[in-house]
């Protein structure tokens, strides 16, 4: 099948896909186009190329080469976005240190990385010394301190970012190579186990800021990015390369503000004063910002906000509408690239109503170009298109991670069958919108159908008198799963077992659940409480051990 | 420098950038869109899709295999965008018959290109018997005749396009294979020699749709396209695969209007009845629908429409926008993809007036994204961008013609020095714009500048009594070359190798040219007419050989 390619003439240039081809337009359009870091530093696309330049001449000194991984530990900057081209664009591998991980976390990331230098802001100094014993692969140590004295410490510091890059030269000629090169890499942190490392390649980060740009830029109008936005990203940098955006704001040559560490009132303060209109954040950050701007009664109208990282609630997307703002879901996660899909409202659509409108925006939304996008069931057949039946979301496109860092086994399994197993379940309704209902582990699968453990709960807690509840799937030798319930009534209520099962025989009727989603009496077990994880989420694994007992 | 890589687990997938993936989003979201041939024939994507299925099996069935090559002779149809889909699709390679060359250049295009199979539309099939005895690799014919009987022929004809389709089977599997196939190929005309086959893999094809699609999605108004378009080609699909755009159409889902064989009244028509707002034409084209449509009275605001292929006219331009349309030029040629750049008015500009916006629209415009395009002296040095100075546009970008087809010295030259040369000379003003002024067999290099010989000429026609005229190179010791002028005067006029000198030199002094670009007083020549080629412009080449005697 080899014959037939296209022989490039030996003078050709065949253009492989790196991050540095993400500046062509940047710099030849853009040039005068504002970087800003808090409105309190500002300067042009022309003077940010010459950054990247000096920081890979900073870090050509201290021996950064092919393959080389380089450490960053610094809030949301305009020194972290240089390093988003520098380091890769030298052909080394751009680590992100999530720095809300545990030291110890952070210690076997960076061991498991080999990162040989660290670029780290001042108030990260603690926390590198705490863990420097045991750092196997660290040679040098720059400190981000915005030009100010390094504060004393016991690390390998090679000096201060500033204060290294005015005495570095702003000419650097960045290499061509293969365009699978790893550029960066990130760690997923789950429930159990080690951080996981994924890793993106140059063509894998092109190709990503392609297909979401496309599909954020192509809408007639509302969700949608153009080249007069203005943008900042409220998505760390260090989390999954802050969803891809910066690369793009890049590459459309938009106006980019860096808000360094997330403070709500200086967020809508900068939204306010440098003019953003496209932001990304998760749904705990949006609730911040509309206390924030109703606290000092600011305008949050106009303003363009992707919600990922979990669900956005109605309520929460409803309150965001009040405001003015344009929120809809992306969604994807570390080993997508991330956004596989957008909750843009389809072409020429008109809601009906307002909570029709909300439902959609707060959905997982359409596939972007350029990913095929499947909802499988257990043999890897595509489920009907009819919003009812669940399966797993299943992803090929050419931006997802192609194996985790040094986890063969792990590696497989995320691509079982040729397909990435996002682990999600969902339903797809005629218009494509996709809407995840669980996750795969709590799914219960039972009489040939799968059931979702929190839309049962969602019924369940809508029963008078209930006040929580928790359902998994227990074994059972007929079904495969049956499900089980666990509810906390309220005090003075008291609706026993068939009270909640005739609530859900309703619902059966209504056909919004099949008949194998409503627990059998024993099954129904009334509690004094829903044990929680750390983080305070239904402990499911628990639950499913006492259900068996 | 191989080291690095990011190494796929065994299971992961790959994703070659294959024309298919156009299809993904195209099914998946825009399933019930419209493709109508004409307004007389509708179907939707889903049908598309089935009838890309059905073509490839009825090619199957003629042994077309991967490699070979099918050839269409057609005009805009739906048959057409199948094609574009399925011989590709198939690993087949598809070349798009410039129908309207002379048979003898048909009949070598069809031989070099090893054409086993071709798709002919019942108006072509004359021309095709006429040069039958002398194919070389032909073996099936296919007649689009509409479902008609085929007329009378001595072709190897297997069957009518309609017959064969309700015969064959809506499954086929589209393999994977390498992303740099040859998908497509067109012959590019010169004035001397033999066509020249150019060629376009799928890696290209899908990479101009994704560079030229963000480009034209991402103004925030004007000179856009959006996905609640509607699209009607203009350009003919054997043409550069009509710009690329049929695939931009079909990716981001938009209702596509194929209007058949170019008729101003019913392009105009299918405009209204069809509610087309996208297309893209020749100059000469849209000088053909102002009249059609004052003709029947027909409104055309809100078109919008890419100008290409030869410069429009500042004249033509403001007729187009008197009309309401939103004309802007696009740039490009066969050997690069063919749309490199566009005249969108730059994010947030007003124009000053009228003119400045029509002397805007009708430049040769800026970069799309992923394109290095650079403005060059003789030894490939960037010339300032200051409006100025001259020099050759060469190009990077992922979506250039590797080498031309079988040509290995034209292709060299097409690469010298790693940059495609496309022979137009320009200048670039410092808001990124470009704008050619000549080709650079026709610019006349003297005393180490560039001098235009069209900018020469147009300043020479605007001097009193001068009826016409033309500029060429005659060879210097000192100066390289200096410029010779050749006028027809109107009758009764005599202005004198002086008049003309005086006109130019008052250019001079404001700096519009430089004073090497007026002709010494002998190099001024009066002569009673201006030879031309067969095709109305002027014959430089005679003229050259004239100043030299």
């Amino acid at each position: 099948m080899q014959e037939n390619l296209i022989t490039p003439t030996p003078s050709a240039y065949t253009f492989p896909l790196l991050i540095k081809q993400l500046l062509l337009n940047a710099l030849s359009i853009h040039g005068d186009q504002q970087i800003t870091y808090r409105g309190e530093r500002r300067y042009s696309f022309r003077q940010f190329r010459e950054r990247i330049g000096q920081l890979a001449s900073v870090l050509d000194g201290l021996d950064v080469r092919h393959g080389t991984t380089v450490a960053v530990m610094d809030w949301d900057s305009h020194r972290y976005l240089e390093s988003y081209f520098a380091i890769p664009m030298m052909g080394a591998t751009l680590f992100t240190v999530n720095v809300r991980l545990s030291a110890q976390q952070i210690l076997y990331t960076l061991n498991d990385s080999k990162a040989e230098v660290v670029l780290v802001h001042a108030d990260f100094v603690p926390m590198l010394e705490e863990i420097q014993a045991d750092l196997k692969s660290l040679r040098h140590v720059i400190v981000i301190a915005d030009g100010e004295a390094v504060p004393a410490n016991t690390l390998p510091v090679d000096g201060e970012y500033e204060a290294l890059m005015v005495q570095a030269s702003a000419e650097f000629d960045f290499p061509d190579f293969d365009e699978r090169t790893k550029a960066a890499t990130f760690y997923t942190t789950g429930t159990t186990g080690d951080p996981k490392g994924v890793a993106y390649s140059h063509r894998d980060i092109v190709m990503h800021a392609m297909s979401t740009a496309m599909s954020l830029c192509s809408p007639r109008e509302g969700q949608r990015l153009h080249r007069e936005d203005v943008y900042m990203p409220i998505t760390p940098m260090f989390h999954v390369l802050a969803w891809g955006m910066p690369y793009i704001a890049i590459m459309l040559g938009l106006k980019t503000v860096l808000p360094g560490r997330y403070v709500p009132e200086r967020l809508v303060g900068l939204r306010e004063s440098e003019g953003v209109t496209f932001s990304h954040c998760v749904p705990t950050i949006l609730q911040m910002l509309l206390q924030a701007a109703d606290a000092q009664g600011m305008d949050l109208s106009g303003w363009k906000l992707m919600i990922g990282g979990s669900a956005m609630s109605p309520a929460l997307c409803e309150a965001a509408l009040e405001h003015g703002m344009d929120v809809f879901t992306a969604y994807g996660m570390s080993e997508t690239g991330p956004i596989v899909s957008l909750a843009q409202l389809p072409p020429g659509y008109r809601p009906k109503d307002r909570q029709e409108e909300v439902r959609m925006r707060c959905a997982t939304g359409r596939p972007v170009p350029f990913v095929d996008f499947r909802i499988v069931d257990g043999n890897m057949n595509d489920v009907p298109h009819d919003g009812k039946q669940q399966g797993e979301i299943v992803l090929r496109s050419p931006f997802l991670t192609k194996a985790y860092v040094g986890k063969p086994q792990a590696s497989e399994e995320l691509w079982a069958g040729g397909y990435l197993h996002t682990q999600d379940i969902a339903v797809r309704g005629q218009d494509g919108f996709v809407r995840i209902v669980d996750r795969i582990k709590d799914v219960i699968k039972t009489g040939g159908e799968w059931v979702s453990s929190i839309e049962v709960e969602s019924l369940i807690a809508s029963v008078p008198g209930v006040q929580e509840c928790a359902v998994v799937g227990v074994p059972d030798e007929k079904w495969g799963e049956r499900p089980m319930a666990f509810v906390v009534q309220k005090p003075d209520a008291s609706m026993g077992a068939e009270g909640i099962r005739h609530a859900l025989m309703a619902h059966v009727e209504s056909n919004r659940i099949s008949k194998y989603a409503v627990p059998a009496p024993d099954r129904i077990a009334f509690v004094a409480e829903i044990p929680k994880t750390s983080v305070g989420k239904i402990n499911k694994k628990l639950l499913r051990e006492r259900a068996v007992q």
